[in-house]
């Protein structure tokens, strides 16, 4: 586990891979985000990226969950605090295999031993371009903290 | 059909409402962004919030729905570009009931009609009180240029 103490700026998580087919960005929509470019191929088709198109909200949530498994999986995390810079590069595509990284900009200490820890999140596809940037920050246990009780 | 020429600043969209159940919260989360306090009701019981909370992936989600439904779903948008001060003021659990509403903050001009629109996110839970706070950019087609072709 690492607590606030463990996480020095340039500290780099290297997500896996997430593969998105057509028919995942079709479901996902069609409950969080029912837009004809996200869920009617043949309308997408004739609309302004000449197919589908996964919703921002698959793109972030796909960035999540990455992040998840690469470092808050490993972190002492109290609670997110919020989201900021949230940039989406380019569309993704049905086919686009997702990677990146995060890695930890700055630390701000906050009583009994815990850290306000900022992040950012780069995601690219398969062709290393980016596709979704944005910059988190979470609150995070102290090592010491930790050892006594929640 | 909503275009650049109608999304003026001050225009506001309410939300509907959406439900969220333990077990709605644990499914988002098994598949997108399994941490303990999101999918573990008993390690969740004995964290910082003595029990299961949402993933601010979910919560996002349901935002991004929310504002899909009430305010998407009628205005003729090119592509988002961005998501900015996503604040999480306070942890969704279950049995909440979320809802508020978007409103357009700016609108500024851009070349064959379009605009980038600019627009307020704001979800409350049952007590009103604020769960989440974003804002979101839109490129938005202008109605003469929609008339004459994507």
């Amino acid at each position: 586990m690492l607590y606030a103490e463990d996480l020095h700026p340039g500290l780099r998580f290297p997500y896996a891979e997430f593969h998105l087919s057509e028919q995942d960005i079709i479901e996902f929509a069609r409950t969080w985000d029912p837009l004809p470019s996200h869920v009617d191929p043949e309308a997408a088709r004739q609309g302004e990226f000449g197919g589908i198109i996964a919703s921002a909200s698959h793109t972030f949530a796909v960035c999540v969950r990455l992040t998840s498994d690469a470092m808050m999986a490993q972190v002492a995390v109290i609670a997110g605090k919020g989201i900021d810079g949230v940039r989406l590069h380019k569309p993704v595509r049905p086919g686009d295999t997702l990677s990146g990284h995060a890695e930890i900009v700055e630390r701000r200490p906050r009583s009994q031993g815990r850290a306000e820890v900022t992040f950012t999140c780069s995601m690219t596809d398969q062709s290393q371009e980016p596709v979704l940037t944005m910059t988190g920050t979470i609150l995070v246990r102290g090592c010491q903290a930790s050892a006594s009780g929640p």
